[in-house]
């Protein structure tokens, strides 16, 4: 080719730029329509130390220090967390304005007060938060013969990650902050295969075992005392409808001690799992359970190939007793 | 044991020394034969930026200063994309020189350049793929309720992570350049749970829900307007021929419009799933499909327990209508 | 609220220590009762670049430098991981005092020399590690075709990251050291989808394909030559006891030259798997399986609905030949 790299990065850059005009919704349109992405993981960060001091700052509390400690935490969330909630809020008045064919008028004062509450609000719930999660650290103890204790569990297991991170994004979903929840449980999913909408309703003592797979949808009701295996998905049924469906009952409702062993799908906004429930690995349900049933697939027949005789021949029905 | 510690460090050296050198192959023969996966996964992320303005990097395009800031951003990634290229083309040079039995004589100047111009001619796709991930973020607005906007998809998908990176991956793969796309893509796969081969040919308007444990091998061929959920793979029939199916067609062609539920597995290079296809959750299929056909699973019979009278019975068919 | 942000701020640090009380195992005791997890990836992250010299730390050996670098390295490790082993000693030794109603007495001097003896003999191990780890990227190379050379596989491939941080967990798990091989794990686990129990037993030659979701229990045991696909769990089955459970074999046993496919499940601790064995993909199996057999699903119908007709029809049974 002819051209020079400084001839050719000067048409990139003119086709880059083209493209962004093309692809506009890529491009934000102002300075402070997006939150960042990097600082709410670090103010999930932040929190979690808030929930398990010394497991994450590697700092222990020292009795004459602690409230000033733990005083000057509040703070700095509060402000770091009101900023970005202010971004969001202002993202959403920005697209309302656009989608009604307005100019966008936004009263930050207004907007920021707004901002700056609902973070106090949100921060207010740590006690009750921590009370939750303390309860599913000890589901985990109950439900793990590997955990030699609680603080390994804090330290390690996936869905304590998962589970603290959803319990704080559920918060700040049900406040009806943009954008935020979201990207606090996909920071999660990332980093243990666990896939929370911060829409979900879950209860108390809540154990998910390995957990990779495990996604758990919008409209999903969970009672007390559940265990999940690695790969339950508690999904929709079909999504042609696509964004028509937003909003509606579409993922389904677990009572009380519920117990779903791996691999299981249970799919649909009427589909109800009764309490003290036991579903086996690798169903597939899209209707309704009663109450204190167990259900398990007829285990499929297999067949087995002899090395030496070639002979197909087919195994005793294996049974599992859960 | 009555050795003091500096006497076991030095046995210890000693022996770690002999057995980088009884197994060479993981000890780099010179200084520039491996690129540095740290610096390919911070070039991934100039180029999300360059991708993403103002999601990945939190600031957004001044209009008097766009020019200069992307043409800066253009120059630095093809100033640092150029080095890893050269390191992986060094490295296959050795390792060609090596097999061959020869002694390596590797013309730098005549490398430099080739790695040049590739990381040129690479960045001169990104207007294109920028316009196929405006196609992939419509699909997934369009495909899934629970988005609020495309703005969270762009922050918090798995499915945008894993395919911007892989479309990145697939450009330099086609170029033939060593080691640095499957960097990339297992980065991907490490931050999302989806794993997509560079290798792998995939359409416009592609849309992964949840994703976590999708495998898209190296010849798979994807049309347009095609939808998997969780747990899909499409993968390859027996691997018993190990390196010796290296290059062959091993993995399915899906068609356009086609739509893979959680959990099903397509196998095989001569897999054809045609036209409009809608695989249903946990189908293992390993034969072609005709255009326009859904193949769901005969529901296994379940069993349910009464916890009261411990009998048991079987549920009635489940039909999942699709 | 008539509050003030100052005033609600204190009485959040208040109900935030009071809670604190309450639920005190969340809290560490004293500054030197928790190791710090993220100084124990970087021990991880340095013991990876004494294993695979060049594809972690980006820089070649110098032949005059090595026995300099590769003393420093060891030095360094040594000193960095007798810390946190300390701790993790500490901790341990203060919640028995606590379980006996004893006043927690901690000898330092004692337990730091077991510390810093046990990192030693642990970093004594490296030379066998990593000639184990050599086995397995061949194993990985021979049954992977999308491997383009072991440097590929060094770089890139999950199963390696999971396996070497598995073999380096195990030995600190056999050592009896508490909490360190289970973070160490779960680290692995989150980076890779892998999730595999510092206390099971693996042999040589080990090669998990893709890996994303596979499961490898506490008591299971692995022989050599074995492949395991995406999706496999080797796990326990009812876990109804709970803790009840802990240290009994609740894990299969595998044999040698084992090979198991996409997303089977193999249950139960009296559960072997006979040399030369293969089992097919979503099988389910909790009884023992003689040698040299293939274990396959009879392929459960497919249905098909064809789009124009609407007839319901019934594919030919598929049969993978494996």
């Amino acid at each position: 080719m002819s051209h020079s790299y400084y001839e050719r990065t000067t048409d990139l850059v003119s086709a880059v730029l083209e493209n962004y005009e093309e692809n506009a919704p890529f491009i934000p349109l102002g300075l402070d329509l997006l939150p960042d992405r990097d600082e709410v993981v670090e103010i999930l960060h932040l929190l979690r130390e808030l929930l398990f001091p010394g497991f994450i700052d590697h700092r222990a509390l020292e009795a004459r220090l602690t409230h000033y400690q733990i005083a000057h935490r509040i703070e700095t969330i509060h402000m770091r967390l009101t900023v970005q909630v202010l971004k969001a809020f202002r993202n959403r008045k920005q697209k309302e304005a656009v989608a009604a064919g307005a100019i966008p008028m936004i009263d930050d004062a207004a907007l920021e007060a707004e901002a700056k509450r609902k973070a106090m609000e949100f921060l207010e719930l740590i006690p009750c938060i921590r009370t939750m999660l303390a309860m599913d650290v000890q589901a985990a103890y109950d439900g793990d013969p590997s955990a030699r204790g609680t603080d390994e569990i804090v330290f390690s297991f996936p869905c304590i990650q998962a589970i603290s991170i959803y319990r704080l994004a559920h918060e700040l979903h049900t406040m009806d902050i943009p954008l935020i929840p979201r990207i606090m449980t996909e920071y999660a999913h990332s980093i243990t295969g666990i896939d929370i909408h911060p829409g979900a309703q879950i209860g108390q003592h809540f154990f998910i075992d390995h957990g990779t797979g495990v996604v758990i949808g919008e409209t999903t009701e969970i009672g007390n005392n559940v265990k999940l295996y690695q790969g339950v998905t508690l999904g929709a049924l079909s999504l042609k409808a696509g964004q028509g469906l937003r909003g509606k009952k579409r993922h389904p409702t677990l009572k009380d001690n519920v117990v779903i062993y791996s691999g299981a799908s249970i799919l649909g906004g009427e589909t109800v799992i009764g309490e003290g429930v036991t579903i086996g690995s690798n169903v597939f349900i899209t209707k309704s359970v009663p109450d204190h049933t167990t259900v398990s697939l007829r285990v499929p027949d297999l067949l087995y190939k002899d090395a030496g005789t070639e002979n197909f021949g087919q195994f005793a029905a294996l049974n599992w007793e859960i």
